[in-house]
């Protein structure tokens, strides 16, 4: 019995050129071509891949229950979530099933805290699979900064702005090359725990890296708190100068 | 006066398809096309684009003139390498004042643990400079293994194989996902730091990620230390299977 294939497809952090060759194969040829976004919004990823989804192919909006509104910890969140990626697996097996090929379009790279994973683990025993890599948030940031992140011996160290201020202090205290995801309105957090651990004068705040929106600072320049979810703090390795 | 520009052009981890759009017009469009190798090979970054370099267009290869002879700590590999760059850099400079485009071929992505940054801090001060971000090798790997990497609040560290063994032991004991680079002779060390720290029934093996003979293997079941320096082993974070 043939079924049909998952292929979680990177496109990139931003600019539409920054799509591999790969990842434009794949969205020309898919059946399926499914993307997430939050509800009444048109989508990051399928923003940045929209020249290369071709006309009249079926589309699959997997529409977030719920995105900042409630935290990340509470048990309602979990659960939201939970049933989202439940039912939006469900949702694309029935096209599988059909010998149907999915793409599954994903901001950044597919297997780096991005939401295809739940989609992975839930498709992946079933379904002939594969994940198409793509240029990380990061690399797009590190790259409009023009800033070299990590060379020789450096341990680069990421770290989701979520966390704990004493925990991000601790481990930027013991890390080399730092990049702090997911700043949003963890901003001035995250700015007091990269003071606490003496490192302020060499980070570089990045927001939108790579998109016509990009801005690039000293974090010590950034004199406001508002930061949007795609911004990114990066502080480089101790033998990036040498 | 006119002057040319730099571009550091990530070629991603093998997978000549992994090449992005972007990157694909910098090396149809350059004057120049230079590329790392080590003496008496093609050079592998080159390999990887060579499908996208004009017939005629001036080349540059340069070509180190150590690799793994010398320890990486010893004056004389310092020494050799501080000299290489500045001659490499000096090359260059002799095009970008001719006006000439020169595009660097980097491996992955050109700022992270790549070469093309010891050109780009004795450059980028002197010419108009731009940086086009790669997929990443362990971007590669993890994809080739269809091992969601890091989720929620997982912390990611990446860690040089070239580390002594209780530092290795020690940052993957606090450490969430985790990526050792740089395996190649390092891998018995390696291998003993992860068991030290626990971690070795997750850890997953991936040698030439993306490339023709790529191989993937939970790290338990690789039972010989022979493993080319683009090797990686990859652990994931505590959240990717929630």
């Amino acid at each position: 019995m043939s079924t049909g294939r998952l292929i979680g497809v990177g496109v990139g952090p931003g600019d539409p050129d920054l799509l591999t060759l790969k990842a434009v194969k794949a969205l020309a040829t898919a059946d399926v071509v499914a993307y997430f976004a939050k509800r009444g919004n048109a989508g990051n990823g399928r923003g940045i891949a929209a020249a290369h989804i071709r006309a009249g192919v079926i589309e699959e909006a997997l529409l977030y229950p719920v995105t900042t509104e409630i935290p990340r910890g509470d048990a309602a969140y979990v659960d939201a979530l939970e049933g989202f990626y439940a039912e939006a697996a469900d949702r694309l097996s029935r096209h599988l099933d059909q010998s149907l090929t999915v793409a599954v379009i994903s901001e950044g790279d597919p297997l780096l805290y991005g939401s295809y994973m739940h989609l992975h683990v839930r498709l992946a025993g079933r379904y002939p699979c594969e994940v198409i890599p793509g240029v990380t948030g990061m690399a797009g940031c590190w790259a409009a900064a023009g800033m070299p992140i990590a060379q020789g011996d450096d341990v680069l160290t990421v770290l989701p702005g979520t966390l704990p201020e004493d925990e991000l202090a601790r481990r930027m205290c013991s890390a080399d090359a730092v990049v702090v995801m997911k700043l949003g309105r963890n901003l001035p957090k995250v700015r007091r725990a990269i003071a606490a651990a003496g490192r302020t004068e060499r980070a570089v705040y990045v927001e939108r890296g790579t998109m016509a929106t990009e801005a690039v600072m000293p974090l010590a320049r950034k004199t406001d708190d508002a930061a949007p979810y795609f911004s990114i703090i990066l502080i480089p390795g101790c033998e990036v100068w040498a």
